[in-house]
């Protein structure tokens, strides 16, 4: 029977891949460091992409008032809530071995990045809007951008209370931690939503009539769309991956134990 | 300093939350349950608003080839794609206690639905363009929702391989799990950003003048993608917390030592 022969297919097909990984050691960090370059290449060709449709086909950059401010607007919030935004969740993957401190620092900077040229990003569109007697926020996209930029500036600065600053305490940290990760990757995978429904506006509002007879605007938009959905996925895969997380060290550990301690009721051994 | 109070607020708070967690076992099932009602909740009222845009504000349903046929379109997308595919992944959080072999069954029954509802609604929008001489799969809304039912019925062929017809070992299935509940929220934020993506195309081709207005139609459809947008959130938080995961079972264990004995190099005890 042909499922009979698919499940052996594919039993072949995994044991392969188990015994690839295991026989060498560092197999798994290359896999890893090839999705990490192939998420690289998918985020900045989502930039670069982003730029050619502004810059080529909607008549460029300015700072008046004008459309081409407007163009200031997807490239912004491509940059900073799409790419700089993952790439900040995905430094705690890729500098693994790395002084946990450095890469909280990193990770707080690089997001610090995004929320700027994300600000500025939107504050085009709404000079844009304002400029041309166009009514704020009347969209869907609008409302998702909007929520999506407010939640991911409460969650910098929760992280940087919680994470950075001394004062929260190690329980406190380890029980916001989960939280603040879903947090992070749903914040990441809303940018992308909401990138999407920007894409289908600026399409609809610009080439309505020609766009089903697959212009190279309308395609190249797509192609965006696509590559943007694929650096969304490929991020969530590597930061849930169990076999990419961080391994524990002595300070984890410290703090699982006071975390347990202090869940099971007894008094912790430090203050 | 604010932050430092910030701070012990949000100790307190957590700390509030944990001790009601742990003073009653019953109480984190209420918090579960509860969750899981107001999902349903947020599942159904986006079904209803849909047929409310699509019965009274779009005309209604038909199978005639005009507007009226492709007013089916949106609600059985959102019924089978996004709230009958939630709801099978919710299936093995609810009846964790039942036995495996049914929930899996249930798994699989409610996914059916969900295909077979999901492509009665992309034959409705094939059919209605087709008559009304509109090209095929010019939009990224298309793009997007072809590629998910595509991948959503491989996804189902998948598992009913691996998972409910005999013939796969257990390392099989324990290889391939992780991918497959992978795969499968994935294709849920997915459908539910396609979604988004065909109210925002709606809306602009049927009310593009008006929308900036505020007008009822476009203020119900927006809510309607806030609604799939907060069900698709609850849902991944559902299925990813560590504590609403599926308790252990004799089997379950009997599988992971059948796997951790083979990735360790070992004959298994039984062939």
């Amino acid at each position: 029977m042909i499922w009979k022969q698919t499940v052996l297919v594919s039993e072949l097909y995994f044991c392969v891949c188990r015994i690839m990984e295991d026989s060498s050691p560092d197999r798994r960090g290359s896999v890893f460091a090839g999705l990490v370059g192939v998420s690289q290449v998918l985020g900045l060709l989502s930039v670069v992409l982003t730029g050619v449709w502004m810059g080529h086909y909607r008549g460029g950059f300015a700072w008046d008032g004008s459309a081409r401010e407007f163009n200031l607007h997807p490239l912004c919030m491509v940059l900073g809530l799409v790419l700089l935004h993952g790439d900040a969740i995905l430094v705690y993957r890729v500098f693994s071995n790395e002084a946990k401190k450095k890469v909280k620092l990193l990770h707080g900077t690089i997001h610090l990045l995004a929320l700027v040229t994300s600000i500025v990003g939107v504050a085009a569109v709404f000079d844009f809007h304002s400029a041309s007697l166009i009514p704020h926020l009347y969209s869907l996209h609008s409302w998702g951008g909007l929520t999506t930029l407010i939640l991911f500036s409460l969650q910098w600065v929760m992280g940087l209370l919680f994470f950075l600053l001394p004062g929260a305490s190690s329980w406190l940290r380890a029980t916001y931690l989960p939280i603040h990760v879903f947090c992070g990757l749903t914040l990441l995978v809303m940018a992308i939503g909401t990138s999407l429904l920007g894409i289908t506006e600026k399409l609809l509002f610009s080439i309505e009539s020609s766009y089903p007879q697959f212009p190279p605007e309308g395609v190249l938009a797509n192609i965006l769309g696509v590559l943007l959905v694929l650096f969304g996925v490929l991020l969530c895969y590597l930061v849930t991956r169990e076999e990419y997380r961080r391994p524990p060290n002595p300070e984890e550990e410290a703090l699982s134990v006071h975390f347990k301690t202090l869940t099971e009721g007894e008094a912790p051994a430090t203050p």
